[in-house]
């Protein structure tokens, strides 16, 4: 009963800082100067005391490996209302919201009531922001708060486990399943989920038309690669739609506008603005433009060697499967696997270092800025890594392979020097030998669709697992060891109150999980999708593996959030950020390779006349021409189509919107309202206003304007004057001649 | 004198109304139920009542030709400024004004002063606008107001004087100067004048490159098209900005979102929303986007008709001039251009009506969206009319003339039928004798950017200015004829007041010019543009040319405003419109065949190699696959670096929106700095409150939550036991191993 008591509730925790006094390298390698435990301890009550300064009330507990478990919540829940009420007026300012909140705050929580997401939100923010915009300005790992190892808040197990049992029971999600992600885990991770909900649905059609495409149309069928292009085009118009509609169903449309500042930035010029007197650290933007344009040579040298890498694997590959026949063939058959699998992640890890230092040298002024900058240079790396040994094999391979391939030999005669006659191998092993292998190209896509997908997914969720298993093992042995030996290490838990017990040991194992990101997750979508726009024309089952995979990948995703991950702080988003510009160009890259693929291979690899030979440089050019901008044009069609839809997102907005101007507008019209009513000029024509004309005419000392106007002294006298014009115009030819008539 | 009185000054006439009662050809066929006098005098009557209504004043004056002259003025300045207020506090609140006017309407109007432009807009809208906005509800020429022939205000000829005088002799134009215009005018005119001094600007540089290029680089340059195509989207990347900057500068940001409604739009439904209670007259987008694909089969339509007239003739006249040799040559090679000439026109016409009728059907709820629609289809009608030509000559007359050309015998076996043997013509004329002249493209290029520009400047300026004083001798002549015959129909000046007689005579003639109608000068510089884009890489001193045009162009079109247009109605806009989309649209396309003009010619007509067969399918494809690309991606640069670059006009807008949160931030937030200061919890660990602890903790009825959260009271307590904990933390292996060295 303790057991599932420390399962189900929390206790009323909302934060939990794991503070680390001292850690175990610093212990070995004492040199290093470890801050002694009086300035630890000074520290520590520094921290302890801005979190109580900002109103939040705390409680502290050992942790493990001279660490301290801080837990936080709020003192008095009016106000942390008042501080979500200061921040809904914010976003209402910033036009995130539509509806301006009530005036009265207990009103507008009433009327609006606040999820969990925007609670630990807030408090997260009461914890983070710097001292100068309200909060404690603890930053967790950085600068002056480096000893902060973790901020975190707890699972909330009972929601969890419902949350699992639902979702692995049901086989679509519905909104309301997206809205209570966003509910709990915050607006950014709620992204994630709608995105990856939206491209599963919409992976359905492709995987049916995959099946039928598969059964009868043949491989790299046209009409296969029409339909996904498309497919593609209304897919990405559509998530647009969709997103803006989630943010504003979510009160998120705008928020990217009003983040909170990078704590990394360095502004070169604080400049007090005359005017505002508001304080703007800013960076001129044609440095970081320059800074910006060291990119160009970053993308080059990245291509150059991750292509290199890719390339001479894939031709040793080639070489040592499809030529080579010499000794040790069933062991060197690894060989470039190895190379791949030991110098791509170190190269790519290389890689992703320097484009985060490239970044940091950028110097954003907002960590969306500086997220956005960050993965368009990740993408540049995983578009390299993922699709080029694809485009190798579709695009030179096969293409020119009996060119390139006997070239391959310079690799034979180093390896082999002292291989049979020379004579021998060129003319037997080499040019008649050698036959392009069509199904390479579709067992490559097969890989990279099926085998890695199953392998991504076991890597990233059961391995993680098993090690955490085992380390929990491990640590148990190492305690119970260490207390036996000599009492040096006592497990934390040893001071513990019999009734916290169990809630501090569950603390204590989520403290270790890892911080969940959000981006990987989506990273890894967009680069599967670049696989379905890409390459799905080579076997049109790849959408219904990736229908398939993402069922699962969703749940399994959810299992991960919940199991393996410490809980995420929920942060706010309106858009999946720069992954749609990503498929979005995933798009248009699939619109070309695809029509290269159906032109090059139409007839199973043997190009569209029969023979490869007949494969013609402007008929690939011409239906790579024709269909970029077939898709173009498509796209922009949708587009404008789509944008035309309504749904009850922007319904609300505008209704809100509405209602908000019409008050403002009402309030600010008051007092012209207080505007005499327009008088008409004068009244009747009477004889004093007549005799009054007479005379201010006959004044002579009025202005030709004043002349003008006073000819007629209001409408009536206009209208007569009009009238008596009218009745006195020149009679028409017809009435001239019925008046002809009548004399006559 | 009474002459410069009449000239100089308007007499505070805002704006005039020509009421036609009667029109001529009604009085000639008078069955068709002309409206009789009585009507007429009601129907005015009501309309010099509506405007009394909105607080207008009116004068009425004798018209020519059966019509009265109204003039109108606002009655009172004060209600004009509440109008003013009004409109400015809507703006506001639409987000296009960035601070938010003074409360009080006259500080309001001292802050920011009414320009002209401002007035006469306001009061624009007093009359047109329908009567539930609060206006008078007159649109001209429509429904029921067909009588109201025209309405106006007056030129202000000393303005006007000044302003021709000082661009006549000013090189280039200032900011201040369009600011002038803008004032004047209006935003949609200062639009124009604005771009096409932009486009000047530019143009500049390509100008003296260009010479530079004809000089040294020789024909067909590729380093001059990749220059221009870079000009290009710099150009148009530039503007966007400019444009965004100049709206914000002109405080009209966002006025397209709040534009009036189509006084034609025919709802479908009309739903009145159950929260708003606001009356929502809508179309179904669904049922509107089936009436868009008309667009699909009017657009094929378009190209086949046209596209088949300008090659027809393309083709009589290469065969009359490069074939034909029989009788009646020099007769025959007019037939083409005056087929052009006249069918063309005549074509043009009728599509574009067609496509009038087609936006009409589309029923748009907006102005700004039908003028949208329209523009589109009259750019696809200009695309072909204009740039087909030189298309048909590039790519294919030049690469396929010799192959085309021999099957024009047919037009030969037609209207040759007694020829000589046709053997003969076979063999001699045809194939052997005839060669491809490559100065075709070049005198074509030359003839529609220099010889056309000058053509369409005299059409525009000269011809109306000749028509009309031939006009203006013709009526004097009738009119003293008439008067001299029988008195019929005497001068509608034989009742002015002496005094003011000049001045109406002047109004009269206003009453009787052209409405100026921005957009087709907007379209003229758009289509010169996309000469420029598409083909300049032909004749490099296309940009020169269009320098010199354009510096006159400005100019002649102020004059144009002035002398030969009524004064236009000043009307908002916060962008050229659909004519960007244009500009950006041709620049692309210019990528395109800039290449492939380059490809096909760089050796002066006889393809890379030097002889015109060596001309590859694939390097024509895909020299445009780079540039198109490269020019897609310089693009995207081009428009990521432009928009880092801040301007003052944003400055200032963002400076105005600060002020206007904070302003309402702080009314918003007044209330919740009522709310009680954050309290600690507890205060000092005194006798009393361990005491109290202690009785809690004992009663044993305290939830776990309480119970956990009770352990320590305040902030002072959870440091001092997490200082306690870090002081009794186990000691480190360093101090273990000092400890031990003391003991030895």
């Amino acid at each position: 009963m303790a057991k599932s008591q420390a399962m189900t509730s929390n206790l009323g925790v909302d934060y939990v800082i794991v503070y680390r006094f001292a850690t175990t390298e610093e212990t070995c390698n004492a040199d290093r100067g470890r801050p002694d435990k009086t300035t630890a301890s000074n520290h520590f009550e520094e921290l302890v005391h801005r979190l109580a300064s900002v109103g939040l009330a705390t409680e502290v507990r050992n942790g493990e490996n001279h660490s301290l478990l801080l837990f936080i919540r709020v003192a008095s829940e009016k106000h942390l209302h008042g501080e979500v009420y200061r921040s809904r007026v914010k976003d209402w300012i910033h036009g995130v919201r539509s509806a301006e909140p009530s005036r009265e705050t207990q009103q507008s929580l009433i009327k609006d009531p606040m999820v969990e997401s925007e609670r630990l939100r807030i408090i997260y923010q009461l914890i983070t922001n710097p001292q100068a915009e309200g909060g404690a300005g603890i930053t967790p790992k950085k600068g002056e708060w480096e000893n902060v190892e973790s901020l975190f808040s707890l699972h909330d197990h009972v929601y969890n486990k419902e949350w699992i049992k639902k979702w692995a029971t049901q086989w679509l999600l519905t909104p309301e399943d997206l809205d209570d992600i966003r509910d709990r885990l915050g607006e950014k991770i709620g992204f994630y989920f709608a995105f990856t909900q939206a491209y599963f649905t919409f992976l359905l059609f492709p995987a049916g038309f995959g099946i039928f495409a598969w059964l009868f149309l043949g491989h790299f069928s046209s009409i296969y690669g029409i339909v996904m292009s498309l497919w593609c085009v209304v897919f990405t118009e559509y998530w647009k739609h969709q997103e803006h509609d989630l943010a504003l169903r979510w009160g998120v449309r705008g928020v990217s506008q009003i983040e909170a500042p990078r704590h990394e930035f360095q502004a070169k010029t604080t400049v007090r603005d005359p005017i505002t007197g508001e304080d703007q650290a800013t960076f001129p933007a044609v440095e970081r433009l320059q800074r910006q344009l060291l990119q160009v040579p970053f993308t080059v040298a990245a291509v150059l060697l991750l292509g290199t890498m890719i390339a001479t694997c894939f031709a040793i590959e080639v070489f040592i499967s499809e030529i080579y026949s010499g000794p040790g063939k069933s062991l060197l058959v690894f060989l470039p696997t190895v190379l791949l699998t030991t110098g791509l992640p170190l190269l790519t890890g290389l890689l992703t270092q320097f484009a985060t230092r490239l970044t940091d040298f950028e110097n954003f002024e907002t960590e969306s800025a500086y997220e956005k900058a960050l993965t368009r240079k990740i993408f540049v790396l995983n578009f390299i890594t993922s699709y080029l040994p694809v485009l190798l094999t579709a695009f030179v391979y096969v293409p020119f392979g009996s060119i390139i391939v006997p070239y391959l030999d310079v690799f034979a005669l180093i390896t082999r020097p002292f291989a049979n006659s020379e004579k021998e191998l060129h003319t037997t092993a080499v040019p008649n030998q050698f036959a392009i292998n069509p199904a390479r190209l579709r067992k490559q896509v097969i890989y990279f669709t099926v085998t890695a997908q199953i392998v991504g997914f076991a890597t990233e969720i059961v391995v993680p697992y098993a090690k955490r298993q085992g380390f929990l093992k491990y640590r148990q042995m190492q305690s119970a060891r260490a207390q036996k030996s000599s009492g040096l290490a006592p497990s934390a838990s040893v001071e513990d109150a019999p009734e916290e017990k169990e809630f501090l040991a569950r603390v204590r194992s989520e403290a270790e999980l890892d911080v969940y990101n959000v981006y990987d997750d989506l990273r890894e979508m967009v680069v599967q999708y670049g696989y379905l726009a890409l390459f799905s024309v080579i076997w049109p089952l790849v959408p219904l593996s990736f229908a398939i995979n993402n069922w699962v990948e969703l749940r399994a995703d959810a299992v991960k959030i919940c199991v393996e991950m410490q809980r995420p702080a929920p942060y706010r988003a309106d858009t999946i950020g720069p992954w749609l510009e990503a498929i979005s160009f995933l798009g248009w890259v699939g619109s070309i390779t695809g029509a290269a693929l159906v032109y090059l291979f139409s007839n199973d690899g043997i190009g569209p006349d029969g023979s490869p030979s007949d494969i013609k440089g402007w008929g690939l050019l011409l239906s790579i021409f024709f269909s970029e901008h077939l898709f173009l044009f498509a796209r922009w069609a949708v587009a404008m189509a789509i944008s035309r839809i309504d749904s009850p997102g922007r319904q609300k907005e505008r209704r809100e919107r509405y209602l908000t101007r019409q008050k403002l507008f009402e309030e600010s019209l008051d007092q012209t309202h207080k505007l005499p009513p327009m008088s008409e000029k004068g009244g009747e024509i009477t004889r004093s206003s007549l005799e009054e004309e007479a005379r201010s005419s006959s004044l002579g000392t009025a202005s030709p304007e004043e002349k003008f106007w006073n000819r007629q002294r209001n409408w009536r006298e206009s209208a007569q004057i009009g009238t008596g014009l009218i009745e006195r115009s020149v009679p028409t030819q017809k009435e001239m001649e019925a008046g002809g008539k009548k004399e006559l």
